[in-house]
């Protein structure tokens, strides 16, 4: 085995849904699932029936340092001894035919995942072999179906991708990331004042190269400047750079005497 | 080469935004991106510096049978000339630094790519290479970066899950699926009548045998078992079902003569 060492720690956000890969075929997909597991903060896997087996190499070289999650997962027979000490278990699958059964999509089943084990319960997500996918039986044992809204034209999942978009929709339902910031890091972004200082800078260096001196027109001009420089958001310490890059034009122009003034 | 015939279709929700792999390394993950593209309803493909050239047939190999996207790819020697023609671009990277610039989540950027696109505009998102990520004057390039909230205990993502996540993001921002409905397929979710009639069979077979035989509990055993029925969202079929188990429970029940009628 290699690289079992360190890696992701297991579970700093519990109680999370177990991810239960249901006859999974190929080690390198077993190990990619672990990977984005931990990318969204999933960190209990249970494998039924492998089909190659259990530990294989391959798994734990597709972890990218995901290993913990790797050994700690645990093996069983079959869906039911899998799920038999859960309260709530959802099954993935995307054509689902002839059943009866509650269909979400995986952002609704995330919200639904987290107020489940918000009230103490063990959830699980099922998620078939590569190729076939969960069969019928398996998805009776699941209270709910989740199916991805994606491209119905190239319903091709891989199986880490499936549960990758499981894990970051897990994670998304508690993230309170603003969809849109600016990040400004040292600096900050400029105040009305300290940007009309600048347009006052530029606006008479303009006048003084002759840039304005046609005077009807000025007004208009003066105002598309304007309204450039309040479209971006402009920082502090670009306005700084600003000045400076205007103060330098103008130096360069009147020691080169090409303007008079 | 193999597998270059068919696949999914070039495009069928335009314009969208192209994906830009900025000096991808592995052959492996350009076809896996493909593939999470198609899922995703993204069908533009540009590559700056493929590490090994293009093409590589472990593109093809993983691509699922994406293969028009990849073979529609187009290979540029930087990111400037692969973002020439647009209009608008977004750069995904982990952890900017010294960088004043908008930031947004992936469900950010999607939703704004969307507006984007709607307005005739062409768009493009820029993926890093597998490590060492976007480098700064790729950046420098981008109208906005898009950081995605997921775990900051495993930042490694895969590059093939990164464009998964936005390519899902994208879907999702003009998909309606509810978040939760039930999937009755040939049959009907159940009336209060057909369930009420079902009741009564069942409560009269229950007074039949004895089962309510306690009359100080008789009413609060009743209510509980209406409580039970009504919460589950029964079908019309599953009552037939109900209405035979019941009979023949009961008929089974008279035939052995085990409790006198």
């Amino acid at each position: 085995m290699t690289g079992r060492d360190g890696g992701a720690p297991i579970a700093p956000i519990d109680p999370s849904p177990i991810v239960i890969l249901v006859r999974p075929q190929l080690a390198d997909n077993i190990g990619s699932v672990a990977r984005a597991m931990a990318n969204g903060g999933l960190f209990h896997l249970r494998l039924v029936a492998p089909r190659d087996g259990w530990p294989q190499d391959r798994a734990w070289r597709m972890a990218s340092g995901a290993d913990r999650i790797l050994e700690a997962a645990t093996v069983y027979d079959d869906v039911p001894s899998a799920i038999a000490d859960l309260h709530h278990v959802m099954a993935t699958c995307p054509r689902p035919r002839h059943v009866v059964k509650p269909v979400m999509t995986a952002r609704g089943a995330a919200m639904e995942l987290r107020e489940i084990c918000t009230r103490g319960l063990k959830t699980g997500i099922l998620f078939g072999p590569e190729r076939a996918g969960l069969d019928n039986d398996d998805m009776a044992c699941a209270d709910a179906l989740v199916r991805y809204p994606l491209n119905p034209a190239f319903m091709s999942l891989n199986l880490s991708q499936a549960v990758m978009v499981m894990a970051y929709e897990w994670w998304m339902a508690i993230d309170g990331s603003p969809p849109r910031e600016l990040m400004t890091n040292e600096t900050h972004v400029a105040t009305k004042g300290e940007l009309e200082n600048f347009l006052t800078h530029l606006i008479a260096e303009l006048d003084s190269c002759g840039f304005l001196r046609n005077l009807p027109k000025r007004p208009g001009m003066v105002r598309n400047i304007r309204h450039l420089f309040q479209r971006g958001e402009v920082t502090e310490q670009e306005l700084r750079t600003l000045h400076g890059v205007v103060a330098e034009l103008a130096h360069g122009r009147r020691q080169n005497g090409r303007i008079e003034t």
